[in-house]
């Protein structure tokens, strides 16, 4: 009986559109047009709005339904209704007057994880279902998944479920739990952790800079070798972390890496460069191997950083 | 005529060690030690000499053969003598008494760029050629290519070329330059990165810790997968450097990197994190972006750590 339901949308509709949830977005900046156009793309039906309509002509023209407000927007939505807005209190501004009941909410609108678990119970309070998304990619990215960007989701593991494929168009989605603040968390992580490297990077070049010979490209190219390499000892660090054994598969102990340091810093000197985005760090590595757990990894360094 | 030197080679002599290189190898610590054996492996003569004689012990039962003192090794040696010690004092201690004429050395003591290029007029003036190395690899990577591990080295580029095959049997052979100065400065350059890496990896596992169903191992998997990705952004930065337009294919510039900041800074509160491992950075981009270069990519900041 079901295969006849199933052929009749196959024989009697529009595949590429007929069969697609509809999609309404709140938001068309610079990554929610990015967005509007990869589900345009895919077939989805789209209803769009933002605060300065003029934006949404281009996509009105290419097929986008534009909704006069943006409650009615919400009032009209068949399937889930996306924010991509600027901030949290954005959200705010937009929804107060929106009655939310029953709907999908997926805000892919960058927050803190405290932000976005604050939204998740105001969008509770108000009936409806919230996935927090976090999008790993710029603009340019979406709609091309060769480029390896992803969004990551957190909150309703059934909405999510449920709208799945709808949420993989853009670009990959990662469910990474049911805690609504966890794909922000993991945004952020990524993040910082990319903005430490980018630091390393740039101590990097600044040690070079008067090296009128050295071929820069090939340093690039050697760091991407070697930071691809050396991430991995992110496994090491969460592995000890589970275990709370910080000696555990060690490679290269603190110890060793503090006595390391001192080159780092003679080299920083010789080389005319203020070390200051790297000593933060070795600061952490003589305290810890001063405490006399020199012969640990990494792990053990997290917690000095950690306000309790 | 060559042709039959070639025959009687292969014809006449143990393939195996006799049309080998040898090698004499100064310093077995741990190591010292691992190249010892991965020359060894490979069918090399090899002479060791230690200043605690008792680590050449298995070594000697493995086949090398323990020369009495440095100066009997420097004097007896027919193929490239290897420096595996401490630090640059150790190479004076060791070396000072030693007749270097005519000899080709090839240091893997790590230095710094500027003791190496001191170590190469050094070497220059006892008649010596020079070959300067940096180890990417522990121990245990040496002698098994799989690893990726290599050793980067710079000097004298006619020493590299005649000793390539013999430099290549430890681990994947670099070279970077004819200034001595820059295998060393490779090295530290790419070391310096990682430990900012390994700064921003720190903080994004402070960021979880109180995170209780959180899976750190998937965070690790993701943060391998981002940071190799995003590590390409030392492309963009050596491209601009190169140009001098620090504008030039910029997907995130500044501005909108500093704007981000600001949720960084404001999750790392909430979530109880210390955030002095990223703020030397966002300081940095902040100052850049208030001498009104916001439109720019990350290649500005360099020089602002540039001690002029
Ligand atoms: N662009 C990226 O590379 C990127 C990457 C990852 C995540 N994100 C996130 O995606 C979200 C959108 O980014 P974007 O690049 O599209 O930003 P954008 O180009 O600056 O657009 C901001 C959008 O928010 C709207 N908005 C701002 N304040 C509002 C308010 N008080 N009420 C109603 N609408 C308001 C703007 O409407 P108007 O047109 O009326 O001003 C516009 O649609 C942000 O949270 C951002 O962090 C962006
Ligand atoms: N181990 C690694 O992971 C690694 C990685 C990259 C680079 N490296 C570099 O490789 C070099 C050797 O490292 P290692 O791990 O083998 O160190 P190690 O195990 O501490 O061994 C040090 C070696 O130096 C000798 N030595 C020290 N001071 C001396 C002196 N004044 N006179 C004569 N010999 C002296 C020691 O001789 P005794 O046996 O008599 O003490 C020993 O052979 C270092 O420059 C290190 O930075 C090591």
């Amino acid at each position: 009986m079901i295969m006849v339901g199933t052929q009749a949308t196959l024989i009697g509709m529009d595949t590429d559109t007929a069969d697609k949830t509809p999609v309404t977005l709140l938001g068309l900046g610079d990554m929610g047009t990015a967005l509007a156009r990869a589900w345009r793309a895919a077939g989805h039906p789209l209803t769009v709005w933002n605060r300065t309509p003029q934006k949404a002509g281009p996509l009105a023209e290419e097929g986008a339904r534009v909704a006069a407000t943006q409650t009615e927007a919400v009032a009209s939505a068949d399937g889930p209704v996306i924010l991509c807005l600027l901030d949290d209190a954005s959200v705010d501004e937009v929804l107060d007057g929106a009655d939310l009941f029953g709907k999908d909410l997926v805000n892919l609108t960058t927050s803190t994880p405290a932000q976005a678990r604050r939204r998740a119970r105001w969008a509770e309070k108000r009936g409806a279902r919230l996935l927090d998304g976090g999008i790993m990619a710029v603009p340019p990215m979406i709609g091309r998944p060769e480029t390896g960007g992803y969004i990551l989701y957190s909150g309703d593991r059934a909405l999510f479920e449920r709208h799945r494929e709808l949420l993989e168009v853009p670009a990959g989605a990662k469910f990474v739990g049911e805690d609504a603040g966890h794909a922000a968390l993991h945004d952020i992580a990524l993040l910082s952790a990319m903005t430490g490297m980018f630091a390393g990077i740039t101590h990097a070049f600044a040690l070079v800079h008067e090296e009128k010979d050295l071929d820069r490209a090939e340093l690039a190219s050697l760091l991407v070798e070697w930071l691809g390499a050396m991430a991995g000892s992110a496994h090491e660090i969460a592995d000890q972390l589970a275990s709370g054994d910080y000696t555990e598969g060690v490679t290269s102990n603190l110890a060793m890496m503090t006595a390391g340091n001192d080159t780092l810093l003679a080299s920083a000197e010789d080389q005319s460069v203020d070390p200051r985005l790297l000593t933060p760090y070795m600061e952490l590595m003589s305290r810890r191997v001063a405490q006399g757990h020199g012969d640990e990894g990494l792990a053990g360094l997290v917690t000095l950083i950690r306000r309790e």
